[in-house]
């Protein structure tokens, strides 16, 4: 069968753009014995994806170039040589950005759909609801009745985040850009709301939006957020640190004020973090969050584009800040 | 009798001059009941003092203008009416920048002065020694075989800090600032060294010196130091910030190059601390440094100066880089 994917035809410098990609049509063999053939239904758009865009090993391999990109996607199997799988078993897999796929099983993970919509592990219960959970949990170590600042609230981990944090009984102040973004954040549950796009001075306003100081800062932003975090967290602050998308595709060394003397003088801590290196919390994490889905605390909002030609234009509209919630496509 | 003491006479704005201290002369009263006459016989001089010049709450109370400074000292009983202490005992306080003092007794520690001299109390086995300690091994939690960065290595915490981390088995880069320095350094057991004075790009030379990355920072310095450890640190790599006498002086905002992604590329963990929040610690402290000075690992250095009027010269020495080791007035 013949089946589409993106591939990777430059590493960009600066801001990727439609030119980065193409859209390429290859042949997709049949299975052979032990392998699975699976069309994928959903594609998952992540931020982190640009990081393994630039050509230099992270935490993960740069993508390769006219190789097709990787990334979660949740697919059907429809042809199965391999008995740990059967026909209409539905996966998640790391084989994104594409159409189908033949595999041997290795990196399958086998889902069930009857609680949960398949594109549900893409966000909610998959990577990125785990990543704010690990970020608050962990990271941070968010006790009841602190006060957590979660950055990109609209976002797919900040909108999971600000709902987690408040099932775990914290007061929530959110930022995120522009009104309809705000609004959604006080939906979810947040107990204030700061667009960062209206204020001249961000500390002061999460300063009045929090009646004082906080003591956690989800970081997903970077830039003038880190700025104002090292200002308003409370002594012994912490910082989780999951991503900083305002400088991911800016190569100029951008110089920040210095206020980095605000983390001997408050005793903060701040710590970088990859969700793949906290698996040992996903036990606690499906507990957790089966108990506050049951008890309506949580609510799921999708971004999403159609067709797989589409998948180049949602990534870059993550930079473009299109997104509510998560970005995903739908084959 | 009369005491001579340094009064605080101005916070100031940038970096303090002579000006603002004043050498003030002070009856002190008879000892009543309860009561101790210490005369101090060594002062602590510490960069952490500049803090308590601010005038701004930070983890302490500023100094108040107009009254005797505060610090580490250790001086002798010379007078007591309190049963916890007899004349001719040894005490560690708070209460230096003064020749000699009245206590009720609260807040003052006895020292054996048998197996160390007095002054020790106020480095190698005092803060500034626990300081160290802690830095690296609870926040950096350093382990035998790895590689760390010390900063300010010939300074009081810096040199400490590169014994106890040789002898806990790690390996040392060290940077200081000019030849001597560097040699001391290395006299003292650093691995290698790197003359930050004398070098255009110190991500570079510590990556040389440290033949790769390194897996721990001790930061004492800031600024520029700061941006070359979000270099060099390897992924998992930790801070522990301490100080940053770089930027203690310097009130304008200078920018930094914005390299915070690394934080999150390299999953990097930063901790600012205060040792006084780490006492528990002290029996482990005194424990393994009575067993490294028995074995012959420790070596210590001092800058003395001579006599209260001194003491603010001494502490403005600091910036000036003018110590080795400990700086300590003697009295």
């Amino acid at each position: 069968m013949k089946s589409r994917e993106i591939h990777l035809t430059a590493y960009p410098k600066g801001e990727p753009g439609p030119g980065n990609f193409e859209l390429a049509e290859v042949d997709i063999p049949a299975p052979k014995d032990g392998e699975v053939l699976v069309r994928n239904a959903w594609l998952s758009v992540d931020p982190y994806m640009r990081g393994r865009m630039s050509g230099i090993r992270t935490y993960v391999d740069p993508f390769q170039i006219g190789q097709a990109m990787e990334g979660g996607a949740v697919g059907e199997v429809i042809e199965s040589n391999n008995p740990k799988f059967a026909k209409g078993d539905w996966v998640l897999s790391m084989n994104g950005w594409r159409e189908a796929y033949v595999s041997d099983g290795k990196g399958l993970q086998k889902i069930d759909t009857s609680l949960l919509p398949p594109q549900a592990y893409l966000h909610i219960a998959g990577l990125t609801g785990m990543t704010a959970y690990v970020g608050i949990k962990r990271i941070i170590d968010l006790k009841e009745g602190e006060t957590l600042w979660m950055s990109a609230g609209a976002g797919a981990v900040g909108s999971a985040g600000i709902q987690f944090a408040k099932a775990m009984g914290a007061k929530v102040v959110a930022t995120a850009g522009g009104k309809e973004k705000c609004d959604f954040c006080l939906e979810i549950g947040a107990d204030a709301v700061v667009d960062y796009k209206d204020t001249g001075n961000l500390a002061k306003a999460i300063r009045e939006a929090a009646g004082g100081g906080v003591d956690g800062y989800f970081e997903n932003v970077g830039g003038s957020h880190w700025t104002a975090a090292l200002e308003v967290l409370k002594p012994k602050g912490r910082i989780a640190a999951c991503g900083m998308i305002q400088r991911y595709n800016d190569a100029s060394a951008q110089p920040l004020p210095d206020n980095l003397t605000n983390i001997v003088a408050k005793s903060l801590m701040i710590r970088g973090f990859i969700v793949t290196d906290h698996m040992d919390m996903i036990g606690d994490f499906m507990t957790d969050l089966a108990q506050w889905m049951m008890a309506g605390k949580i609510q799921t909002r999708e971004t999403v584009r159609d067709g797989i030609a589409s998948m180049p234009d949602a990534f870059l509209g993550l930079f473009r800040g299109e997104n509510f919630g998560k970005m995903l496509v739908k084959l």
